[in-house]
């Protein structure tokens, strides 16, 4: 018989409605067997890294209408990204040893028997950049910018949640590629960041604009091309008022929406007709085959410190349920991470 | 000296808020010499039919940000689309007895000193589709379903305000590609054209419905794959929780929303990220170059009984007020026309 071992585990206490709290979710320590069951295609992973994302509170909710992914169960350990190390498989595609990335779960160890995982392509760089630049999140600032942007050189490109793990990428493909950059976050830190480390032109604390449209008057006197949506709500309806004709909206997430029982109203859609705006949601899923030619881009980026990442790292399981819901009250600074063990 | 001949007209008395009202406008005769200023580049109409189109809403208001036409000037006829003949011109591209389509205003005879007018292409046919399914309503369908919505044999399209000017054809269109097509309209003999003229496979008047989502779900078990949006506010919020993964929301108009002093909320579209959708706003002037391949696709369908068109046509420039305004309560049974004169 294998080793036994207790296993940490960060779980969701009960479904949550409005604010995510801290004691939605609750630690606990169980035992895990540490081998997988033979012939169960599985594999059991040591966690090195979790990830915080916006997508996780949907997750939270008992009926998620219309949703792509299935909810949480109370009860239960939470899942999401992560990075991991195999310690058995009984699955072809991975061996012990491997370093792996992808879908696991929010304890020490994980029995994952049906992998949505991929082996970790450069170990050259920080593992952690799995969970955010090199994962889901770049995966997502890089389809939803060059595939459904339709990016031109000398656009003026506006981003919501700019500091966010998404949009400190888009905001310098888009700087990359000769467009005009503007960023709205929640703090001075996150605006200071945007200007003075990610090379934003303009940023705004959009806590602190009494008016969300003169505020983007002002850093768009000619208008909005892009917009990288983020966020929903009051800010969409004021990018509305000042899109270009001709400009493009990818719908990447609506944050402010996620913990209100009944959506904001969004009122100004009439402009997308005089306009002839195009706003198109994406999903990161469908853009998994561009993986390698992702990465054939940015890693050269990476290393020659044209492109930089930043993360906000919370150590330890323990501060897993302060990390994920500090997210949603924007205590983060760039991208939030949860480092569980070393290799 | 030429002729000098009394010309009924159509005046915008007041800007308008909320509903318009017939008393929103007057009817009064003045004085018209029948000839165009030398080397002036005009044109003399005699103005036949006269079109009533929803974007005429807008343009009562005194200022309409965003927009990508002027308002109506108070004390002045009104202008839009309608058909005429040229009594005399001093422009290369007109002469004298051309029938011509296009911009004009709402009075028998029209001054036009800088035309934005085509020449009857082809007289064979009724002169008042030239208001309607060879004007500015019939590209606004082709142009909006067939270049904006993407539409594939097969797929499960939905059209609001199915039986107007636009609607009736983007379905029969949709109908000739092999589409499963549903319009929504506002009244019993609107849906009945729908159904047993205009070759919808289901239709449902929108007023006696009370939940709009049901009523989807009950025309489209599996979803809609294009939406043709001409009305907004409520109708796009329940369209937006049944479309399929990869939908396309033509956005043409929103007709609900044009008497409002605030525009409603629309709250659901998050389901633009789950669902991958696109909407895209558009405009029939960035696609009058297609206007030729229009009219050959079009001209035999037409004359081989393969699309039929629906008018509503009032007798009378005296009637025009009235015409005008039932648009916005939906008042009229296919295109909203009115006969000024026989050629």
């Amino acid at each position: 018989m294998a080793e036994m071992v207790s296993n940490k585990q960060v779980i969701l206490k009960n479904y949550v409605s409005g604010f995510p709290k801290e004691t939605d979710m609750y630690v606990t320590t169980s035992l895990i067997e540490l081998k997988v069951p033979k012939g169960s295609n599985g594999v059991l992973l040591k966690n090195l890294y979790l990830s915080c994302d916006p997508y996780m509170r949907p997750r939270m909710t008992k009926d998620m209408e219309g949703s792509y992914i299935e909810s949480f169960e109370p009860g239960l350990p939470i899942n999401g990204n992560g990075v991991a190390k195999v310690l058995d498989s009984e699955n072809p595609e991975f061996k012990k040893g491997d370093l792996v990335w992808g879908m696991t779960g929010w304890e020490e160890y994980s029995l994952i028997t049906a992998p949505y995982l991929f082996k970790v392509p450069h170990a050259d760089v920080p593992l952690s950049y799995y969970t955010g630049i090199l994962g889901m999140p770049g995966m997502t600032a890089y389809a939803g910018f060059y595939e459904v942007c339709s990016p031109k050189q000398g656009e003026c490109v506006f981003i919501s949640a700019a500091s966010g793990a998404v949009g400190q990428l888009v905001g310098q493909f888009a700087k990359l590629l000769g467009c005009y950059v503007v960023g709205s976050a929640g703090s001075k830190d996150k605006v200071d960041l945007l200007k003075n480390r990610l090379g934003f032109d303009e940023a705004f604390n959009y806590k602190e604009e009494p008016d969300l449209n003169a505020a983007l008057i002002r850093c768009f006197p000619e208008g909005i091309d892009i917009y990288f949506e983020n966020v929903g709500g009051k800010m969409l309806d004021a990018v509305l008022i000042n899109m270009k004709v001709g400009g493009r909206i990818a719908v990447c997430g609506m944050i402010s929406q996620y913990n209100l029982d009944e959506p904001e109203g969004v009122h100004n859609l009439t402009r997308l007709i005089s306009k002839r705006v195009r706003m198109e949601g994406f999903l990161v899923s469908d853009y998994n085959h561009l993986y390698p030619k992702f990465l054939e881009m940015i890693i050269p980026h990476i290393k020659g410190g044209k492109i930089v990442y930043v993360e906000d790292t919370a150590e330890g399981l323990e501060s897993a349920p302060a990390a994920l819901v500090g997210l949603f009250s924007g205590r983060n600074l760039g991208k939030q991470v949860v480092a569980v063990a070393s290799e």
